[in-house]
């Protein structure tokens, strides 16, 4: 797990390993938290086309993410709809809050955009980890398989947004500004508490 | 037409027959301004669930609206990209905001809902009529068929709101409360101009 962490997606942190087993025993709160992570990923992802319409590789890049993250979203409300559990409120997403603010502000649109980019990329990364691990040890056959299948998509996805990132700034820099921010996550999961009820 | 539009769709008013024509004449912000309509509709759909995630039937019914919805924006965008043209920016939307200001604020949950799922009713109503326009007056046989299958679909979800609407709140007020609206729409249409740039 550590290794493909660290090597496929750069993260530098693992995930605890209590999580997956927390996590196992409130399947309701995970799917319902998880739910609302791909409505996030969707949302943003239209932001960004409206933020920046004129790039045509973001527009059609990012499109057809919208509809994947989309028919997840759909996904994970089937599974619970079959164990007869609702979607329930939306919660406050700590993780995603903290990471938001390393975005600056400042500097040309380009540059905000690719922090934007790698930003997103680095909660699909994250995600990825976290399907990893509950493909991995969760009990039940169904949900392993449908974390497996979301795990990969979710690879795929960061992939394209550090590709994107690169389209508007250059590649070294686009790089940099990665492994800074790698560093700053690692930070982020290093300081919240570990939680039963979240993806992140 | 003003047949359809009156006992098909309810709608009070017809569009200016000066429309399409100079509609047509203007295509690129005709697609661009109907890209963001689609945005729109699926943003709105999206920000109904997060609203009433514990609303079964309404969680069950737009988040396929949504992936629809979407899958029309992407359809919209190959149009503007096969005659060489880019999204552009996103333009201020008169008549929805126009449209937004008669839901009101207070009551029950349900009847802010009921307001909410009614004027997204009309704006699809309303698309459909101008689409109908498109469809019957375009003088570009793809965009025709194009702007015929999007008329279709727009009429099913008008019907799927108003359905809604009335899983939450009693018929018979929902069927008043149409009324009510379908007459401030026409005032809103009879008081806007007449734009060569805009889907409404």
């Amino acid at each position: 797990m550590e290794d493909y962490t660290k090597h496929v997606l750069g993260l530098q942190l693992p995930t605890d390993p209590r999580w997956v087993n927390i996590a196992e025993k409130n399947l309701e709160d995970i799917l319902v938290d998880h739910a609302y992570c791909e409505q996030k990923a969707a949302s943003s992802c239209i932001s960004l086309i409206v933020r920046y319409p004129e790039k045509e590789a973001l527009v059609d890049m990012l499109t057809p993410v919208v509809a994947e993250e989309w028919s997840h979203f759909e996904r994970v409300v089937e599974q619970l709809r079959k164990r007869g559990l609702g979607l329930g409120p939306q919660r406050k997403d700590e993780y995603v809050i903290a990471l938001s603010k390393t975005a600056r502000s400042g500097g040309s649109r380009e540059r905000q955009l690719m922090d934007q980019l790698l930003i997103n990329a680095l909660i699909e990364a994250r995600s990825c980890e976290r399907f990893k691990l509950l493909w991995k040890n969760l009990d039940d056959p169904e949900l392993q398989k449908f974390y497996y299948e979301l795990m990969v998509s979710e690879a795929g996805h960061y992939k394209n947004f550090i590709r994107l990132a690169k389209e508007y700034m250059p590649a070294e820099e686009v790089d940099a500004r990665w492994k800074e921010l790698l560093l700053q996550e690692a930070d982020i999961i290093r300081t919240l508490e570990v939680r039963p009820d979240r993806i992140h």
